[in-house]
């Protein structure tokens, strides 16, 4: 068993109220979450002083593509077309299953780092994807990808496999997006949908023209398209969801599917701003993500909870708008529930050790008005001071504890980052 | 005599080329940047391995207010002038030398723990505020800020008496605002232009209500109302420009002036996004700032130059504008010729030993691409292993050398602001 004490803790059992209390874990459970007193101390493996500092749920990063680090700062400040078709997908094709597990790594430290305890993640190489994360000791869900020709058999497989690796590793159905699929895959995921009950989740008007050419293709929008196929009957959701028209939100609404905005990916690509007061005002289920490295280009959800709220306000020329708060609770909280991890959303008996450990002797989280405001307003990852998965500590005072020294997975992914963009 | 081997530098003599090399610094200076093989050693009081890392020159934060560390967080998500009106000018009502001084201390930190070595300030009880950084050892350059019924004389008063306190500390001629100063407290400031052959700073053109307004009260832009009276003869600049318009940036492009871009604060109040696409195209002078913590709520460079680039390529709806290095530059080296600091812009012999050591064995600054698009892209305040001012370490692997522990200093921070905000 494990102890944390002598801080604060924000457990989101309430939205962003906060609480002097202590937490207890046993294994990956958390056994006590607040208010000690009175209680017998059993006898703690480790004490954990938290000198002040406050216990968080950790991040979770809903949208992903952990391992595309190797191409971060490879071919910015370029055209979106161009940085997509000349520089990404040719080097794309040139992964291997050692590369991604390399780059996976890589990103998990990154995740950890920054006090991000899960992520919802969409790449190739599947296999190798789930080592590099199960040998971390990080938890993360699989979405699939299904394009156009690909046999949803495969989906089926996945489905079975990723879903009985354990509570670190889970898999949901996915297409890549309404514009790379074709319908006959569709048909086949919103079979699979049914047959497991089971949510389904793709891209979603993530770019303008995305949105305006699916009118073309399928004679509606991508989010009209999936739901007239079915595949929203057991809920799920849409990656991006920047370009979301009334209809849309009505589908969003009814069949309460998840938004999960990428707000530093959609500015760094030009993609443009989701409009998450909308989502709001509507009651649409919002989580967050950081897209992946090649775009973003950081896994930083202390970038994407700034951006979430200040690119709103910008965008609607109103200071007032998206109150910090909300998107905190969608980025820790919301999240896991999007992401299918019930047990990972909050900081209360019997549920995950998924947290995070924010040092608030730190410059920019003083002077302490509002820690939630401190938070998405100038909290960075300098922060976070512990991140735990499961019961692990995984990273702590600057140091990785995932099974491997962190000096070399810097080695192995630059090797590896080498060996394909060299070729 | 202090040595930093085995690693990277980026001087910054050359925009963001980067190179392998030591810098030795004797006092405050920097007496060798680059190859050292071939030089004698000299017995040095500390030798510092950089592990890898890489020196940038510092950042300057050519826009801020320190002191208003006291508002982080305290009314963010309201309108603009409730914001303003309601919040911030009641409290500021309050403030006294001691508590500027505190919270100027507060700020210190924030600047060092991000790797800024200088700032360029606007704020009231100057003495306090000078005080704070010279007992932290930081470098400060002043810009007065006139208003209506203000005497000219304080300004040439602050003008003699900060431009004589050393190398640290520094003052320029400025006045608050278009909108808030009155002709003759201007006429009166472009008398001491003339008499100092200076350079005149203000705020412009942050809001379009600003901007419009001018040419109701003055008949035309603040820019041009600035030029029309002389201002401008000197050189000098504007803190925000968000709304320059064409006649503006003609005055700007002819008369070599800065702008001082501040993303955050410019997107948190839904002030708009500056030009700087237009800026480069004209060649214009570009430093950027944070404005204060009660409008951004952080003093960090790196969500600056982040915010810079990809706002901008949102705003153009162009992935490819505004290209990191470029960014990067203005941040470090153009910031220091900004403010007057023409010994602290880059890393060569003979100039001042500002300096920041950045940890490349960071997640976020893996795999090395491209290290300047690391930094813009990815890098974040965790990055920063140290920052030196003057020759002296002000900051190290998490700690602080600035003449007084951190804890005490957070403390009178939050006792001032309990303070102040209690009342």
């Amino acid at each position: 068993m494990l102890r944390l004490y002598n801080g604060l803790i924000m457990p989101m059992t309430e939205r962003c109220s906060i609480a002097r209390g202590e937490i207890w874990t046993d294994g990956d459970r958390i056994v006590l979450a607040g208010d000690a007193s009175g209680r017998a101390m059993p006898a703690f493996e480790r004490e954990i002083d938290l000198r002040g500092g406050l216990v968080i749920p950790g991040f979770k990063d809903a949208h992903t593509h952990s391992a595309m680090t190797f191409l971060r700062s490879y071919a910015d400040d370029l055209p979106l077309q161009s940085w997509l078709f000349d520089k990404v997908f040719p080097l794309e094709a040139r992964l291997n299953p050692d590369a991604v597990y390399a780059f996976t790594r890589l990103a998990i430290l990154e995740y950890l780092s920054g006090g991000i305890t899960a992520s919802f993640d969409m790449y190739y190489h599947r296999d190798a994807y789930a080592a590099a994360n199960l040998d971390s000791g990080f938890r993360s869900v699989i979405c699939g990808a299904l394009s156009a020709g690909d046999r949803v058999e495969t989906a089926a497989r996945d489905y079975e496999q990723y879903n009985s690796m354990g509570p670190l590793m889970g898999y949901r159905l996915g297409a890549h997006a309404e514009y790379t699929a074709d319908e006959a895959v569709l048909r086949g995921l919103a079979e699979l949908t049914r047959q497991y009950k089971a949510p389904f989740w793709a891209h979603n008007s993530e770019t303008k023209s995305e949105y305006e050419e699916s009118f073309t293709r399928r004679g509606m929008s991508p989010t009209a398209y999936f739901e007239s196929l079915g595949l929203f009957d057991y809920g799920g959701g849409g990656f991006h969801c920047v370009w979301l028209d009334e209809n849309d939100m009505d589908i969003f609404e009814r069949r309460g599917l998840w938004a999960v905005t990428c707000p530093a990916s959609n500015a760094k690509l030009a993609s443009g701003v989701a409009p998450l007061g909308r989502f709001a005002a509507r009651g649409i289920n919002l989580a967050v993500g950081t897209d992946g490295p090649a775009s973003n280009n950081a896994l930083d959800m202390f970038r994407e909870i700034y951006l979430a709220c200040v690119l709103q306000k910008l965008a609607l020329g109103d200071a007032a708008a998206c109150p910090a708060e909300s998107i905190l609770y969608a980025a820790c909280s919301a999240g896991a529930r999007a992401m299918g991890l019930m047990d990972c959303d909050c900081l209360a008996e019997g549920k995950q050790a998924d947290l995070a450990v924010i040092d608030l002797d730190r410059p920019g989280m003083r002077p302490i008005h509002d820690i939630a405001k401190n938070l998405v307003y100038s909290g960075t990852r300098d922060c976070v001071r512990l991140t735990m998965v499961a019961g692990r500590v995984l990273y702590e005072d600057g140091e990785f504890f995932v099974g491997e020294d962190a000096g070399r997975i810097y080695a192995e992914a630059e090797k590896y980052t080498k060996e394909i963009c060299a070729q």
